[in-house]
């Protein structure tokens, strides 16, 4: 974990705007934006990815879920709506290896989805 | 809801294949696949969105995750990855209005998700 990039931006160690958090999690632009809006939306504590979710940190999906639905309505999207995606693996398409939801909205989304 | 596809299909009043269920969700294909793995995830009880998503149902949201690593297994896509997606509202997608999550996999998917 000591490497990992996420955990750095949850630390302060990267300077990164946090546009919303809680106890469990905190939300900040993807550096390369696929849609007006592109969230990155991660658990504080280092959980690698979707197989690693279970009854001990199910409190920080929560929380990421939470956080996903009060920054829809701050980035005005809300309405006419958006998508969550979580890449686990290789074939998903995960970059890095701390969970996290991208938020996309502000046009319309095609399908499929990837 | 009387008119809710899905919740017909947790009733057992449309036939359809039920690939895995605990208490509070269950699984069946897309379909119309996008992936050789695309299932669908949904919770039991009527939620239309993930704009619903609050205390009072995050049992249901959490059962949902916990049938999606049981699928993955299921259907050998774990460790070679997959990609799960959840569309709300007309720019996200939706075209069901019972909250569902997409589980796609069984090949590399692409960047960006829609």
């Amino acid at each position: 974990m000591n490497n990992c990039l996420f955990c750095k931006i949850v630390k302060g160690e990267i300077p990164t705007e946090i546009l919303a958090e809680n106890d469990l999690a905190l939300a900040f632009r993807d550096i390369d934006p696929k849609a007006p809006t592109h969230i990155l939306i991660i658990p504080k504590i280092h959980i690698e990815s979707t197989l690693e979710l279970d009854d001990s940190n199910s409190k920080s999906l929560l929380a990421m879920t939470q956080l996903a639905n009060i920054i829809s309505k701050q980035e005005g999207i809300d309405e006419k709506g958006y998508r969550w995606v979580v890449n686990t693996g290789k074939d998903g398409g995960q970059t890095v290896f701390h969970l996290h939801l991208h938020l996309l909205g502000g046009r319309s989304l095609n399908w499929p989805p990837g």
